[in-house]
């Protein structure tokens, strides 16, 4: 099926467009008030499982605030259930994992499985999503880099600094590659089968990248983030976002990847310098910036894309859209990049 | 009074030394079983505004790993308690403040106060360290940047993203200046009282500075840092340590500051290329990375002195010693240095 507004695979792909295209991180999440209502109603892994829930809400800011792309609302979280590993969503608290993987003994038991047939639901939901979109815009399907799923399997939560799963990784290296590997065999899977189900872009996020050393970055991220690529590469094209990883853009350019997501940390300036224009850069609007008064957010949009400028771009924010944006701030970052005149 | 081991002070300033001093961030804490001992015993407040109990603790790190360095045990939160804004440490939880600054009424209502005076104990504590120390290693007193005490102000507990405190300074930025204006001025009479009281060295530390985009850095921090290292650098030198601010490093060497701490996202080469060996620098062995085996402990930092080399360098972690680290694991580090051969 032919997508009517192409923006965003035609940056992908190296073109230059009339303008930049532009979604958000997190775009059909909580600062919606169509979202929130169906929060009230279903519980966080409800809404993930059932594919008409997830569908309503993917397609929901596509007519809010008028993105250019859908992403799938899921969870990078799905994996380490498809692994068997029990995580649970605690309202007002984030994930949890009851049972944490701390030894070699536990990532050896973790079963063989078939990711594409534990996950079928998100498989309907992509199906099911391709068709409520009706070839208007590309669909983004995702998943999270292996040693920022990795954290919330060793840490058990969410942490500032996931101390636990640092240490399972420096103490006991041997188990925590085992561990990596396995998530980004059953990870590959899973986007196999996402693609196949009719993702058009695949992103991956690397969340919690931005707590290694460069070092530690080149051996416990980079190496299984190269695996997902090239696994995917020949068939649809991938973003990568590591967050606080400026020190990695270098390495990263080097990827099969056709875009580079990048936080608000680091200047467009810096983030051309450090990736030469060799790949489309993705970000960067602090999403607490979405707070400021809208003549101040035309401004400061305007500002970034000229930053970036001129090509090889796509409009989004550094990180996930906050729940406490009103949708009309939202609103204003989207068709100022709309009404970006080149 | 002289101090015989002056590592510290003569690397602060510019001369060369026979080997890097070293010391660790949060070396007074919970990775040593005598703290935990006067842990279960006293609260934390109780701990911070007690002078013997400080002192005790202040030196404790001297004998158990012969860091070259004290540094007050203390707290970044008691400049909002001068201020009268309530500060509990909840254990487990981490700081909270009952009632957090939200708006412009709360920071004109905020009294002016005299910060030596309710913060006497703080140099009490100064005056029966420095006595406990017996001139055998100079001592460090702290704060935080105007920008992280309002951080904790306004979002009211810790937080990975501090959002509300960013949209604080992003919808209100006039009530927000304001704020940073009044934290500065207490800062730097709390900071002098120190010197007074007989703090060698001064240590600021901008913990959540990298959270902000460069250019809100350069607004919402920079300005407060300067503020303060001007006030102090005729007396007393002052080391910066601004956790993910690798992007302002430049801008940073300008400032009456006589070293800049970095953490362990930066490589060594990265920030001596970003401070052109302007100013010493501090750091950066990733805390989490003193759970590895001693024998790679020991090689890591080797090879980060040498990467830092020659001269202008202090040892140090890149952010605060974790819990769970084994004293041995602490000695190794400070014993590697401490044997570090030019």
């Amino acid at each position: 099926m032919s997508i009517k507004n192409d923006l965003l695979l035609r940056t992908l792909a190296g073109e230059k467009t009339a303008r930049p295209p532009v979604w958000m991180m997190r775009q059909a999440g909580r600062y919606l008030p169509g979202f929130m209502k169906l929060k009230e109603k279903y519980p966080f892994f409800e809404r993930v499982q059932n594919p008409e829930l997830a569908t309503e809400i993917t397609v929901m800011p596509l007519k809010e605030v008028g993105v250019d792309a859908a992403i799938l609302f899921s969870d990078i979280l799905v994996i380490p259930q498809a692994l068997e590993v029990e995580v649970q969503m605690v309202p007002g608290k984030g994930p949890l994992v009851p049972q944490p993987i701390r030894s070699a003994e536990q990532v050896a038991a973790l079963p063989e499985v078939d990711a594409a047939d534990r996950l079928h639901y998100v498989m309907d939901a992509v199906r099911s999503t391709v068709k409520a979109i009706e070839g208007e815009v590309p669909l983004i399907g995702f998943a999270g880099s292996p040693w920022t799923i990795l954290c919330y399997m060793v840490e058990g939560q969410g942490s500032k600094t996931f101390d636990q799963a640092k240490a399972f990784c420096f103490s006991q290296p041997q188990a925590a590659h085992q561990l990596l590997q396995k998530i980004t065999d059953v990870t590959i899977d899973y986007l196999k089968a996402k693609q196949a189900a009719g993702c058009d872009v695949i992103q991956l996020f690397d969340s919690w990248g931005g707590l290694l050393s460069p070092e530690d970055y080149r051996h416990y991220s980079l190496p299984y983030l190269k695996q997902i690529a090239e696994a995917l590469a020949p068939n649809t094209p991938v973003i990568l976002f590591a967050k606080g990883c400026w020190y990695a853009l270098e390495e990263m350019t080097a990827l099969p990847v056709k875009a580079l997501g990048v936080d608000w940390t680091i200047t467009p300036q810096m983030a051309r310098e450090f990736t030469q224009f060799q790949v489309p850069l993705q970000g960067n609007f602090d999403p607490a910036r979405l707070l400021s008064p809208i003549p101040e957010i035309e401004k400061m949009t305007r500002q970034m894309i000229q930053d970036f400028g001129p090509y090889k771009y796509i409009a989004n924010l550094g990180h996930g859209i906050l729940p406490n944006i009103p949708v009309d701030h939202a609103r204003a970052f989207v068709n100022t990049v709309k009404s970006f005149d080149r």
